[in-house]
């Protein structure tokens, strides 16, 4: 059962619209077939659960769905369970929701499961959206947790690693909500191969599968490249020293404005007729 | 009486440490003449002038200045009276207090007062500090307000003209501490001609009167360079769509970090034996 995903990979900044337009939900269920998608809810970022995943089940029905399923693991080791196998092989799309992003790791790195997932995406025959956590865990490095109100220094943020399914990626969300800036530039002082990505609320990258990905939804993608980067005191700086970093290159994307993240070239809405 | 000013200029992030080590302010004591120092504190940014006065007041007493005057203007008008350029006359530093910056906009714009300050500057015999509201009337454009917790748009931030003590500039304070990298974004795309300069609290740029500036304190300076934008939604957004901004170039700047804000360069310590 092979449906064109448009967006294979849609990163969510926490917070989407549940209730109105939809935009953003509605980009990843299109992606994963709309009325011919099966949809797999995992929710085991979330404490609760069960409350998450009959959440999203109910958005996903009412958006006709064919079939929506909540992959309610109880214990990391159940993701090599033979069932979530079976359950994860009828779906088109895969939506990784909300929690805690260091108990969704937990739950599925390293497991047949994810494997699974990125064979598949590999393949082109799903389609996978994460919100809040489940858009944190995208990137070979992850933003475990972290605070605000600071000056970028290296104890404001805590990196562990992520499941890389895009694995440039840095990802932090809720993002110029929360003031997380700080963090995310603290994170990219550590990773500096790594590319920042910053979402806000009810905003999504929805990623082509072709290296560049798209900016949805009511918010802004923020990008930090480090890739031209000059000077940093990042090693010789102890844990709460504010950190210097020379030269980044940022950019501010809205809805519709596109960004390569492999060649690192931003594009608008208007000069994206060839790509 | 020309006594040397190392920095001329300071403009610091807010909340200085007011009782410790006393680093920032310690380099506007020093730029002014140190012992031989007469400062004039203008608090007229506050609603409580007198009690942030008299605060200003014990600390440069206690760093034993020459002599330390309040410069108490009761209202706006006042600016322009004699004693008060008088007393101007006598000092070697003159530092404003924090507040609301319209309000000290409103009491200085236009005045004799404002500008004999200038005309000391530029003579070399008079330095200058402003916490806060007192730096964020530095540029000739300011931040007068706005919120923070969104995504860059237009309605985040509310723009007058400053004091235009140093013209290139737009100002913004408490900046980490308080998520302010959306506002000052959003600042610098109204305005994309004027360098956004991000204090954090008890940090400072200290200006060297060549052209440049140097970071002092417990934080960054955030500088946010729009010379290279490739892109902006600006003129087409309305006032609470979210804004592009494609290829900026930040700087991320900490103790000992220089910055040529006329060539737009930047240096680290290191780097800093001859310019």
């Amino acid at each position: 059962m092979a449906i064109p995903t448009q967006y294979p990979v849609i990163a969510i900044g926490g917070a989407e619209d549940k209730v109105g337009e939809c935009t953003v939900l509605r980009s990843f269920f299109d992606s994963a077939g709309g009325t011919q998608a099966t949809i797999g809810i995992v929710p085991c970022a979330s404490q609760e659960p069960s409350v998450v995943g009959a959440r999203y089940h109910r958005i996903f029905n009412a958006m006709g769905a064919q079939a929506v399923q909540v992959l309610d693991m109880q214990r990391p080791q159940e993701c090599d369970e033979g069932r979530w196998l079976q359950l994860l092989d009828a779906c088109t799309g895969i939506f990784l929701s909300g929690g805690d992003q260091i108990r969704l790791f937990d739950f599925i790195h390293g497991s047949t499961f994810i494997t699974a997932i990125k064979e598949r995406l590999r393949m082109g025959t799903l389609a996978v959206a994460g919100t809040s956590a489940g858009a944190a865990v995208m990137g070979e490095k992850m933003i475990a947790g972290g605070s605000s109100g600071e000056s970028p220094n290296r104890s404001l943020v805590n990196l562990m690693d992520g499941l890389g399914i895009v694995p440039e990626l840095l990802v932090d969300q809720h993002f110029h909500n929360r003031n997380r800036m700080a963090r995310l530039l603290s994170a990219v002082a550590a990773h500096p191969d790594k590319l920042g990505m910053g979402l806000d609320e009810d905003t999504c990258a929805a990623f082509r599968g072709d290296g560049t990905f798209q900016v949805m939804g009511k918010g802004t993608v923020t990008i930090i490249d480090s890739g031209a980067l000059t000077h940093t005191n990042y090693r010789f700086s102890d844990l709460t020293s504010p950190l210097s970093l020379h030269n980044l290159r940022v950019h501010i994307l809205s809805e519709g404005d596109h960004y390569d993240y492999q060649r690192r070239r931003v594009g608008a809405p208007s000069l994206e007729v060839t790509s």
